[in-house]
């Protein structure tokens, strides 16, 4: 019934060497049968359901406890997963999961991106640079404004053009109306250009809405779609990933999520939720603040995320970091530095203030980034 | 196109005066236009899609800052809502959600629970007590022993017997086998108490999949689901409760919600997620750890829940609170003193403990909770 194979957990721990150990004693316990131990008589529960402390060292932030579970007590579901990993434990302080350790005959059983970088490029029909990648906002314009925002942007040379996540359903700009001014925008540029920039709807919405949308979005001509799974739950993205008839490029959006990344000494390590967990998810990029910006993550944090969105991880694919958020010009140079070549730079507001002609801006952001090794 | 009618949020802020206030300007355009203030040209965006600063004060904690949103950027889409409530400032330092204040007309949009407090007393027949609940556990007992269990749980006179919410379709005890043993055993012991005790299954899964099994265990028997909203998304919860032909109450638990709530300086206040937010979703009842358990929430903290819990909210119906989490008997009498009678108990392991007699234990939980006024 129960295979013997198991997965692991690293968590970080805060307290003094008995006070984190003693937190890693609980986590077994708490995250599997939840239950006083010494009541437990089932040899089942005790060889196999509980949680197993598999190693336990000091490290510079704390204590490191790699903990692992039995497979089969996440029923291969990927909301159990997360439960599993994080989930009564969430409400308990000092407790950081740092990475996840999944084998590979457990990562078969999910899909991953359908696209991921080697996707996106191809669709893209760009291999050699990184990718440009901007928002259409502000709130407030109507679709066919932002319609022909969507169109100079693709004009002046960005890849992505997406939806500002915070663009739903507004009686200003409704989607299906927004959806179609900005897919004819961006073609009509396309025309002009001879590339192949997308359009990507923010389809976040209720619970059913959400798939409604996505697959309105693919029906419209959309080239892909943005979702924020805090809002939505992580599984509607793994829901529009695992799809045989969804066939365009998934991105994920941070909002919401941040209680879980900026509290330093609980929640999850940047590396695990907006690099592993997005992307066994399915999400093809992931976005996320940029060092530097109007955030908070650290350089290293970005870079750990980087990491993780191209880290093995057996049949699912590697996808694209998208650092953004409150990103300038002259940031470009040093983004590429860190990130190299595999990388969607996401540029909002910024790409208004070079000059007053849009286009013009988004050819020099362009240029930039085709210019620099 | 826009009404003119607003909602706002209480936002707790941290940092000097002056940093505080630049926070609180910051919200009104990151929740709103995320775009810089000084591009922007159109008279419906300036005026109203933009967040206004209502108040700002100095407050033991810090500074709390109300500000006003038109209830047109939300969509009227509880995920839209969420997101302009703490969307991107979910990825900013020292900013938390004290409390929301949703006008009448706007609440109208949303149904909220079907039952509330009234509808379950009615459902179990019980109006003069606080209830009693209890968990199913430890994970890795059979589907036939966790019915076994509900039996002696309801025969021992408790109302309300769940899953534990880590139970969901693992192999040692699949969902609908679960479901049926154990509405049996919860149905077998009324027979002979004559009283209307209820399960609860967790139905947490996919997306697709929560749905199904909602449906299966209302089919099967159950008169009520346990679900973890920071798992499928609070839209889950909403979508059941608005669900004309779903007719049993829903249970919430906190699972994977934790890092919203533990965090001193940023995230939600409990009254906010735990209170108002989780009664907006729909759900009948709130699971959350009591003070004094293995948990970290101060009596405050619960005492603010159990108040929002209450607190007027147009159509939208009062819920039951239902703390818990490593709770023993002894406890019991200072939880009356703080809940008063409108208030569901519950124990889990904690029950096994009195003595070896488990029926028993019930009773002895039933009678305490019976005599103290």
């Amino acid at each position: 019934m129960i295979s013997g194979e198991r997965f692991s957990v690293e968590y970080l721990l805060k307290g003094s060497k008995q006070e984190a150990f003693e937190k890693a004693q609980d986590i077994c316990i708490e995250q599997t049968i939840e239950f006083p131990q010494d009541l437990v008589t089932k040899p089942l529960i005790l060889d196999c359901i509980i949680g197993k402390i598999e190693s336990f060292e000091e490290v510079e932030k704390g204590y490191l406890a790699k903990i692992s579970f039995a497979v089969e007590i996440t029923s291969f579901e990927f909301t159990q997963l997360l439960n599993v990993i994080f989930g009564n434990i969430s409400i308990k302080p000092g407790i950081k999961v740092q990475k996840i350790n999944l084998p590979e005959s457990f990562l078969k059983n999910f899909k991953g991106p359908k696209f991921g970088i080697e996707g996106i490029r191809k669709l893209l029909n760009v291999y050699e640079r990184p990718l440009l990648f901007t928002a259409l906002k502000p709130m407030g314009l109507s679709a066919k404004e932002l319609g022909e925002l969507a169109y100079k942007f693709a004009l002046g040379g960005i890849d992505i053009i997406k939806d500002d996540h915070g663009l739903t359903n507004q009686i200003f700009a409704p989607f299906e109306e927004r959806v179609k001014y900005c897919v004819e925008g961006v073609e009509k540029a396309n025309q002009e250009t001879g590339a192949n920039a997308i359009y990507v709807p923010n389809i976040t919405a209720s619970y059913d809405e959400t798939i409604v949308r996505a697959k309105k979005a693919q029906d419209f001509g959309s080239k892909g779609i943005l979702i924020s799974p805090a809002l939505t739950g992580f599984d509607a993205i793994k829901k529009l990933a695992d799809d045989e008839k969804f066939n365009i490029p998934i991105f994920s959006h941070p909002a919401f999520l941040g209680s879980y990344l900026t509290c330093c000494e609980s929640g999850f390590s940047h590396y695990s939720l907006l690099g592993q967990i997005t992307r066994l998810a399915g999400a093809d990029g992931v976005v996320y603040p940029n060092f530097g910006g109007r955030f908070s993550f650290s350089k290293q944090e970005c870079i750990d995320i980087a990491e993780a969105t191209k880290a093995d991880m057996a049949n699912i694919k590697p996808i694209f970091p998208c650092p953004g958020g409150g990103m300038s010009l002259d940031k470009v140079p040093e983004m590429i530095r860190v990130y190299g070549k595999e990388v969607v730079f996401l540029m909002g507001g910024g790409l208004f203030r070079h000059s007053d002609d849009l286009v013009e801006n988004c050819k020099y952001f362009r240029k930039m980034v085709e210019n620099i090794k």
